[in-house]
């Protein structure tokens, strides 16, 4: 099934089964509680992130091209960030440049599988993983670079914690339409023009692999977020460096999933 | 006003104010609706962690002399990094050493002071800062070292995650209680022995300006967490290093607020 949260015309926030061209069949329930289908057919006013996370666990350096275009060695073990649900953010909602980042560009694109859990996980095997999945959609985990890099200590939370640094949609793809995560193409376009074209059976640590490591003596609750890394092309590691800029469109595109399209403008 | 939460003899969970000797008046309401007195006396039964989070932030290296026992430079900006709120722990509860920290001891202790976020706070200045706090309490930043420092490229939040690894309590303390947050007298004590005893005025970045850096462009909403970073004497510096074991009982204590206290199984 392919989920959408949105607000309706009448300012109610629903989840519907996505029927293209901005209408939808409407669900009763939630996506922890359980999904009834109505029959009934809804326009769609504005779409949302289709949920609204508990907790948001990142991977770093999670594709091999990747890691190597930052010059980073490849982990051994997943590189493990986290952002503030503060930072959730929607289907063509404005991406905010911080303004205090005002020391010159920085704010980059990362496009990522983002994988949401659905039943308690804790101490699962890499063979049972996805049976937690609930499904997957597009994020863009944005980052401001000098933040990142240099302003956290080494840290890089607060590069990646501005307010509208996560966006996510268009729509959750329910995990038996996607039996294998590691299938996928993804891509970032930035003004028409493609950034990022990865894959992600190029994943140093499969979407399995993830939560069986995230889920080891840490209980993931449902509605946990797991944005499972970025492939090579973003914006800093490019020669000249390219940075998110007012004015910019800058789309995410799963193969299976869609696109997450958002505008970009200074804060 | 001294507040608990708790879970009664009849198994609901309450707020009260806290009377000492494990009796409280019931309060109606909550921190962020705010509380009706209701003259109630009530058997606290389980003390709770007085909030449930909805993000923790984490500061490292803010106390002078805990940055210079750990090697690390003078940081200019706050080393930012979370917990997720699944680490959440309660007074008297059992703090579980992971299973997966099987290649010997490494889980230690941080005393901290916690802040927690009353009103929706962004962009405000260090002089207004204050104005934004509910209250505070006893923290205990628990981190596996190997885990920190080699098992997650650097980053760490791997090392900081695990479940049960953010005691706090006793009692949340009123922000009109506590007019000046950099006043307080910060301890741990492991089986008896004070292991850690600093002073909030050692603060590199006092609270006040903490919650200016941490709400630039990034929305604090009520209930947020700060734990404003350890003083010095932690396990792993000491000489011989001191890690938590089974049947310990560690006690983080902050004048003005109370005594923390978590014993120490093995996972």
């Amino acid at each position: 099934m392919r989920i959408t949260r949105f607000v309706s015309p009448d300012n109610e926030i629903m989840y519907g089964e996505d029927e293209g061209e901005e209408r939808a069949l409407l669900l009763e329930g939630d996506p922890w509680r359980g999904f009834k289908t109505t029959g009934r057919r809804v326009v769609i006013g504005e779409r949302l992130a289709p949920v609204e996370p508990v907790n948001i666990f990142c991977i770093g350096l999670n594709y091999r091209a990747h890691a190597e275009e930052t010059g980073a060695s490849l982990p051994e073990n997943p590189v493990i960030f986290m952002k503030p649900t503060t930072t959730l953010n929607h289907p063509q909602q404005e991406i905010v440049l911080p303004a205090c980042c005002k020391h010159g560009p920085e704010v980059d694109f990362e496009a990522e599988l983002a994988v949401v859990i659905g039943r308690r996980a804790r101490n699962v095997s890499e063979e049972d993983a996805l049976d937690y999945v609930f499904g997957y959609t597009c994020a863009n985990d944005v980052s401001a670079r000098r933040w990142q890099k240099h302003g956290g200590g080494g840290q890089w939370v607060k590069g990646k914690s501005f307010d509208s640094f996560c966006p996510l949609g268009p729509v959750l793809v329910t995990a038996e339409e996607i039996s294998d995560p590691q299938t996928l193409k993804v891509e970032s376009i930035l003004n028409g023009k493609v950034m990022q074209q990865g894959h992600t059976s190029d994943m140093i640590f499969p979407v399995a692999r993830l939560i069986h490591l995230l889920s080891q003596d840490t209980t993931l609750l449902p509605g946990t977020l797991i944005l499972t890394g970025t492939p090579a092309g973003v914006g800093f590691a490019r020669k000249p460096p390219v940075y998110l800029a007012d004015g910019d469109r800058i789309e995410i595109r799963i193969s299976g999933i869609g696109a997450l399209v958002n505008p970009v403008v200074q804060g």
